[in-house]
C-alpha cells in the first residue's frame, strides 16, 4: 500500500473524543503503510455546509432563477467555484481512498458532513449522466464510512425498534458513493463507544487499527439491494 | 381543520423556483382552511447547521472534552441554548403539523435542513429515553416529506438502479421523525420537475393543492419496516 494516497473527511467537534482517536489511529497506521494521507478535519475547517450563491465565483448563467445543481455544474466547467470546494476537490481527485469519520446523527452523518457531500460532489467534476453508478466519475477508488453510534448493537439488530443498521447506509453507501462509482469497503462502526466500560472502548480502538493492516486487501462490498434489505 | 397550527420548515435558495411554488401553495391553501401557519425558510434565515460550542450560551457542563450531546441535553434543561434553536424549538412545540419542503440531495435533505434537525431536536426537547419511538416527546403531531427530485420515478422503483424511493425515506420519517414520536403523513413525491412540460409542472402543483384540501382526513402511515422494505 506504500505510496497509495488516502483522504479522511472528519467530522466531530472534539479532538479528545473517541471519533477523534479513531480518526488519530487511522492516520497513524495509514501513513505507517508509507500511505499519503490527507485529513479534512470539517469542523476545525468551519467548512460550510449550506449551499447557496456564493460557491459561484463571478456572474451566474441564469441569475433570474437561482438553479444550484445546473449553477454549481456550469461553475465546475469555468472552473469558478469557490476556492474551498475545488480545494476539497482535488483532494478527493488525488486519493485511492476515501475514510467517513464521524458520530451517527439522527440515522446518517451529521449536517457539515453532508454539506460536504452536496457541495463537493457536484455533476461534471462526481458524475455526469451517463457516468453514474459503476461508470461513475470517481470510479477506481474506494470509500469506507466509520462511524459511532448512540445505540447498541442489539438496537440496530434487523427486527429491533431501530431496524438494521445497514438500512440506514443506503442513502450514504450507494444513493452518495456509489452513485458516484466509488466502491465500498464494509462500513466500521463502533456502537455506543459512550456507554462501555474503558477496556471494551480501547478494545475497539485496537480493532480499527488492526483492520487497518490488511484493509487493502479488502474486497469492496457487492453494493446492491440485497446487500442493505436482504 | 381550522385553527390547527402548521410548521412549514423550507430549503430552497430561490423564491421562484418549483420547490417555492410547492410551499407557496400549502402556505395559502392551509391559511384558507383557517390554520395558522409559520415558515422556517432556512436559507433565507442563513439558518446554521454546523453543530458546535455556540448553541450553548454560558458555561458548558464539561469544558474538558465536548460532547454535543450532553451539552445540548444539559443546555436545553438549564435554559441556555442560542435563541435561533429556543426560536425553532417553539415552533415545533405549538405545531400539529411539521411539513417538510425542499430538494432531494443526494438521497436525502439538504444539508442546511439536516443541520435544523441535528439542532433542534435535541434530547430533554424531542425525546428522552426511555422516551422515543411512540412514546417520544413530540407525540400528537403529524409530518410531511414533501421533496422534489432530479430522476424521474422510474428510476426510483424497485429493482431499478436508484431502489424504491421508500428505502431512502427510512432514516428521515423513521429515524428522526417516527423516533421523536411524531407520525407521519405519506410522503409527497414531485419527480423530476426539470424535466417535464409546462403543463405537468402545473398538474403536479395542483395535485398537491388538492391533496391538502382533504389532508386532515388522512390517517398516518404504519411506519415500521414493512412499509419500507416489503
Amino acid at each position: 500500500p506504500a505510496g497509495r494516497k488516502v483522504l479522511i473527511i472528519y467530522a466531530h467537534q472534539e479532538p479528545k473524543s473517541f471519533n477523534g482517536s479513531l480518526k488519530s489511529i487511522a492516520v497513524e497506521e495509514l501513513r505507517k503503510q508509507g500511505c499519503s494521507v490527507t485529513v479534512s478535519d470539517l469542523y476545525a475547517m468551519q467548512f460550510e455546509p449550506r449551499a447557496t450563491r456564493s460557491d459561484i465565483v463571478g456572474c451566474l448563467h441564469n441569475s433570474e432563477e437561482f438553479n444550484y445543481g445546473v449553477e454549481m455544474w456550469k461553475a465546475y466547467k469555468r472552473g469558478c467555484l469557490s476556492s474551498d470546494l475545488i480545494e476539497e476537490q482535488k483532494k478527493v481527485q488525488e486519493a485511492d481512498l476515501l475514510i467517513f469519520q464521524f458520530p451517527l446523527y439522527w440515522f446518517s452523518m451529521p449536517a457539515i458532513m453532508k454539506g460536504w457531500m452536496d457541495r463537493v460532489l457536484i455533476q461534471g467534476f462526481a458524475h455526469e449522466f451517463p457516468n453514474c453508478y459503476d461508470s461513475g466519475l470517481l470510479k477506481n477508488k474506494l470509500a469506507l464510512f466509520s462511524f459511532t453510534t448512540g445505540g447498541s448493537k442489539e438496537m440496530y439488530a434487523k427486527g429491533s425498534i431501530n431496524g438494521d443498521i445497514r438500512y440506514l447506509l443506503w442513502p450514504m453507501q450507494h444513493g452518495i458513493m456509489h452513485f458516484c462509482g466509488v466502491e465500498l469497503l464494509a462500513p466500521h462502526i463502533c456502537f455506543a463507544p459512550e456507554y462501555v466500560s474503558e477496556e471494551e472502548k480501547k478494545e475497539m480502538l485496537i480493532a480499527w487499527a488492526q483492520r487497518l493492516k490488511t484493509l487493502w486487501k479488502e474486497e469492496p462490498i457487492n453494493c446492491s439491494p440485497e446487500w442493505y434489505f436482504k
